[in-house]
């Protein structure tokens, strides 16, 4: 994917948590619009992050923790733009080992903010939220605006860190945005780890020969953005400055995770699929159905959602069997 | 003040951040209803914790952090209640050393829930959160349905809290409940501490002969709470097990600044007021008029506020004089 403008050609880029599957996506396509990238990454186990990601491309590469100002202080000072994608994703996780969670996703990132209004406070900064954070929906497709009522720790600490970006945006005047994603699909997403969610569980059965497991009867509505479009909207909002101290909802049209389901299947060649009972641990952090309004990001910086599932899923799935046979 | 029931006669109780203002008026009227009581209270600088505030009762007093498994995991065994106040309450503190504040806030008590979870899963629990989770209110009275969106670094820190209570309820089934707490006075509050908030500065002013200063047209609304209130009101809601997992508003018949200070400085036979400009700090962490309904607490747990503001802040400042006296 290459961007659709030239705002980052010889800019100096920070991607956190730039060697896991959003943030190694931001970074190659920003080192392919001209611009110079440094990542940040702590690697920890679990979370995606992979060196393999940013093979090919030139960015350079900091193993550190996000919040640990001798690492990261001089390549936050002399960013011209922060993408700050670093993050722990799993719901499952942040329920089994919540102070991991909570440590990585609210208070790193804390710290990392108090670096930036430190060193760099008027640098163009993005920020990845999640659906999370809205909980059970009350109402569809659910706008900025809908109740914040996460369920799990996840859910929790992504809101803290999300709100404290706009907090230090109207107090100190950083130049912050956040984006609430949804489920993302795409190169280099680490399928190998079901604990990241239905999409990656999904594509690894299919991709094994395998049928996919659906939990209940199917229904639920979930709306999969190809990350291609994630890191548009990343790199839109980033050059937005009327986005700053908001918060945008990213997503695509809905379909049932039924549906899901058997076009990923189909386009995999796979076994078909086979609906289960909900496990108990997974039903008591469910959300019920989810899909989001994101006219809001259209409005503020004319993002849409551009790849359609089946051409999405179908591109990613050849991807991941080109990566399997690729050392 | 006695509590109205005889819930915790014979009762251990653990009453978290209990060398401070809430929580020592809480233990106080705990040993006063029969219960053995244990306070843990790190006694962290300008968080308004003191040795005097539980002079003359036998409560034990732990000086930990309430994440210290090593020093608290005993008392929350043994604990039949949990009255879980600990906290950093200054909004403008959370804005100069917010990592202090998270820390404290919301880092600390994820690893007492942590605790609770491991060693004492059923013990009724209540936590002390605050108004200031809704940021700027946009409608009045504000129920408990109102859009959370916290303005500081404090009031992320408590929601988070507030929010992890919750999730634990949900889904590790704690026993655990929350109330929104608003601008609260009585005995044992530090009045020398201006990052406390309006009500204890101006309690000082006044007892000090001098004029009180007012920010803006002093138009603002706020449900001023007597301590004595909301002791009866955790009392209550920790006794009511459908309160679990929910969180509610305490409040009571709203007032305007100006009203609050004119009431005040009359009482205290002061100075009067004066109105005076916002200071620019203050401005952009400023949430405007406040006033909650309680109703829902009212139909949970029957509490309502029974002392009026002209009553209290006369028995209030009538304590604050005896104690200035009383070595």
């Amino acid at each position: 994917m290459s961007l659709p403008f030239d705002a980052f050609v010889s800019s100096r880029c920070l991607v956190t948590g730039g060697l896991g599957f959003i943030g190694s996506n931001t970074a190659t396509a920003l080192t392919r619009a001209g611009a110079t990238v440094t990542v940040i990454d702590a690697l920890l186990p679990r979370h995606g992050g992979d060196r393999a990601n940013l093979a090919g491309t030139d960015a350079e590469v900091i193993v550190a923790d996000i919040g640990d100002a001798d690492a990261v202080t001089e390549a936050v000072a002399t960013a011209d733009f922060i993408f700050n994608i670093a993050g722990q994703v799993s719901h499952t996780d942040s329920m089994t080992d919540p102070v991991t969670d909570f440590t990585v996703n609210a208070v790193s990132q804390l710290h990392f903010l108090e670096i930036v209004r430190s060193v760099n406070p008027h640098v163009p900064l993005v920020y990845t939220s999640t659906r999370q954070v809205y909980g059970r929906t009350e109402y569809l497709p659910v706008d900025e605006a809908h109740p914040i009522a996460p369920i799990d720790v996840n859910g929790v600490s992504k809101y803290a860190a999300e709100r404290l970006h706009l907090i230090y945006a109207a107090a100190h005047g950083l130049q912050a945005s956040a984006m609430r994603v949804t489920n993302v699909y795409g190169p280099r997403q680490c399928l190998d780890a079901a604990h990241h969610g239905f999409l990656p569980l999904f594509l690894r059965l299919a991709l094994d020969g395998e049928a996919i497991r659906v939990f209940g009867d199917g229904s639920q509505l979930r709306d999969c953005l190809h990350v291609d479009d994630v890191v548009r909207a990343l790199a839109l909002a980033v050059c937005t400055p009327k986005a700053v101290g908001h918060v945008f909802n990213l997503g695509t049209a809905p379909m049932t995770l039924r549906e899901i389901a058997e076009t990923i299947s189909e386009v995999a060649g796979g076994a078909g699929i086979r609906m289960v009972a909900w496990p108990s641990d997974r039903a008591v952090i469910d959300v019920g159905s989810y899909h989001a309004d994101w006219s809001a990001a259209k409005r503020a910086f004319g993002w849409k959602p551009t790849i359609g599932f089946r051409q999405g899923i179908s591109t990613t799935i050849a991807e991941h069997r080109r990566a399997a046979v690729t050392p």
